[in-house]
């Protein structure tokens, strides 16, 4: 809703004053979301000035312009004709999402059920995440709380993701472990794939499934390692599929623990449909991208528990070493990884996670954001007499003319 | 097919070797063409020597590996299941491609059909180009030589395209018009239509649909203007539709011809399936993307000249100025353009031509050009210190190990 007099305007002025893309998919929302047709986006995209009034409504920009008279009414009714639309339940009471206990402290960030360890010197981060201790509650009315662990740890990995994409540009590799028991993880995803209908279960999975995603759109090279005593099952299974590579080690430490139970993998319900990535398709689905009889003879392994020769022959791992290799292979992958340009690695990353379609969102995550790293960084916006630098100076950018 | 020996192998060595992504969409063919999956594409693409023999066919990279001594036999015999596939008639005589009539005289390029006038203080060049003179032969038989309109006129635009793209990249604005009669137009349109199953029709109505998607990934601003004895109609209304504006004059230029007849487009069959964009979406689709009414009442009008009003009212052309306002407007749009980041326009403009749906095509053409400018241009690459400068000096490439 736009207030309809004669200064309020909706407007994109990035490209006619800063030399650059509107943000966080800016033209992707004009084109995609809105519908608004090419030549009239281009056209509101190079007017610093915008578009109001009754011609933001027709070009689709807003859905209606609103005399100020009318403005507050017409808000209060529009909010409340969404509110009736709401499916949460009216007489529910919200779960206190309670201060996570997190110590930051030097090369380590401790939560309750997550544990990173930083490696500055060979640019890695080591995660480790702790599967449930126990089963889940008898019913998700016993775990309305920010205790319940699929919530827990999904908070924890949100936070951890945040904090080292922010704070830890130059650690380029993360390395996932899992720690427990894959009967307990597979048993709370159960308990809430069974409650999607419920508010709590529904907005547990969607935030899980939205942190999966943010996890694909990471910037970093993601291993994951799987060992004996692991849990990557169902939900936290997908850590594995999100991984750029994945090590299953066959048979167990022979020298450490050597009566151990080999480590296996699990495909659960949580792994063949509702935790979709950016482009609509499970992580399953984008690894058998155009191999359909891959994926069917990997789902159809559900619920077993899979060693690492079997994991690897069905293409759920990417390589399965003895303990013999085991230290070195992955000692190299990660050396090996904090040699290359980082530039490229993003590239080449962001690429092979997205095989197959596109979507509105992997369009603003995926393909703009390329974009717009790309105009940031070229001289005419950021170079000394770029438009980013020079706006507000007085100054007039001065471009480099060269299309490239 | 790869020879199986001890040495030969198929490699992507760009991101070990040069801290680049491997060109022409070299990622996208591996997952979205070649179907390889995810981590087995990771560690391939990191691979500077390659993978070879029967695991380069295993990950899919090759269709088969054959040893050397069976090789000769083996490529004899895949060439031949190949032909007895093509449909190309055996006995049929080709049509020679004669050297096309261009001269290049400084500000001017100039061929039989088409007209470039350069602007270098303006950053544009004015393109023209002529309909055809007559009605086309009675049937395609009579038409097959190098002299067929539709297949001159594409000649002649492709290398135009070719030679501002590569030679005058400070030229960033194009400027379409068209000189002839509408009829003449949409009279060979039909012709080629109705006779795609023939092979020169085929061939000659392809490379028309490959020379439109040239220029829709074609770095530069690109405005149609729509004035009367124009011939926007069908075939060649598509470049009034890949434009990123389009101007039609409403009315008559009052004091040159007040007796003109107003300029019209008419929208034929060649605009409502065969000259599909490299996402698959016809330019009229693309451009009512997420309009179905939008779409079906301009396809509608099929056939039917229509002046400015109307065609602006059905969201054909972007503005429809009359004679007093017209070379005004015009003037402003081109000053205005050569004024903007030419890296923003670029990036604003392939996003909008490509609303909706992506193709293995857009991702090579569109996204993955926009992922390798970005990194050709990042200081891990082409800084004084980057793989790109110093591969084959002996020296070790330094990174800048910020992810961004």
């Amino acid at each position: 809703m736009l207030v309809d007099d004669r200064s309020s305007a909706v407007s994109l002025p990035e490209l006619p004053l800063l030399g650059v893309l509107p943000g966080t998919g800016g033209l992707t929302r004009v084109s995609d979301k809105r519908h608004v047709r090419r030549d009239l986006a281009d056209y509101f995209s190079t007017k610093a000035e915008g578009v109001g009034g009754k011609k933001a409504v027709q070009w689709r920009l807003v859905d209606e312009a609103v005399p100020r008279p009318r403005w507050d009414e017409t808000v209060a009714e529009r909010a409340a004709e969404l509110a009736v639309r709401s499916s949460r339940p009216q007489d529910a009471t919200g779960v206190a999402l309670t201060e996570m206990s997190k110590t930051r402290d030097g090369d380590a960030i401790t939560y309750e059920h997550v544990e990173a360890r930083l490696s500055r010197d060979a640019g890695k981060v080591d995660i480790s995440v702790k599967g449930p201790q126990t089963s889940p509650p008898a019913s998700l009315a016993q775990a309305r709380s920010a205790e319940f662990w699929p919530l827990a740890v999904t908070r924890e990995l949100d936070d951890l993701i945040l904090d080292l994409r922010t704070n830890e540009t130059e650690l380029g590799t993360w390395v996932f472990r899992t720690q427990g028991d894959p009967a307990n993880v597979l048993a709370h995803d159960e308990l809430l794939l069974q409650n999607t209908n419920d508010w709590f279960g529904n907005e547990v999975l969607h935030y899980l499934k939205r942190t999966l995603r943010r996890l694909d759109v990471t910037s970093r090279s993601l291993i994951a390692v799987i060992e004996p005593g692991s849990c990557f099952a169902g939900s936290l299974l997908e850590l594995a599929l999100a991984a750029d590579r994945s090590f299953q080690l066959a048979g167990v430490f022979e020298e450490q623990d050597p009566d151990a139970d080999p480590a296996t993998i699990t495909l659960g319900e949580a792994n063949l449909g509702p935790l979709t990535m950016s482009n609509g398709l499970t992580r399953l689905q984008a690894r058998f991208w155009g191999d359909e009889a891959g994926y069917e003879a990997a789902a159809k392994r559900r619920n077993e528990a899979l060693e690492a020769e079997d994991a690897a022959d069905l293409g759920l791992v990417t390589f399965a070493p003895d303990d013999i290799d085991w230290d070195e292979e992955i000692r190299i992958a990660v050396e090996e990884r904090a040699s290359f340009s980082p530039d490229a690695l993003s590239g080449l990353e962001a690429n092979y996670r997205f095989a197959g379609p596109e979507t509105m969102e992997t369009k603003i995550f995926g393909r703009l954001s390329a974009w717009q790293n790309w105009i940031f960084n070229r001289p005419s916006a950021a170079g000394p007499e770029g438009a980013l630098r020079r706006f507000g100076t007085g100054q007039r950018a001065v471009f480099d003319r060269k299309r490239v």
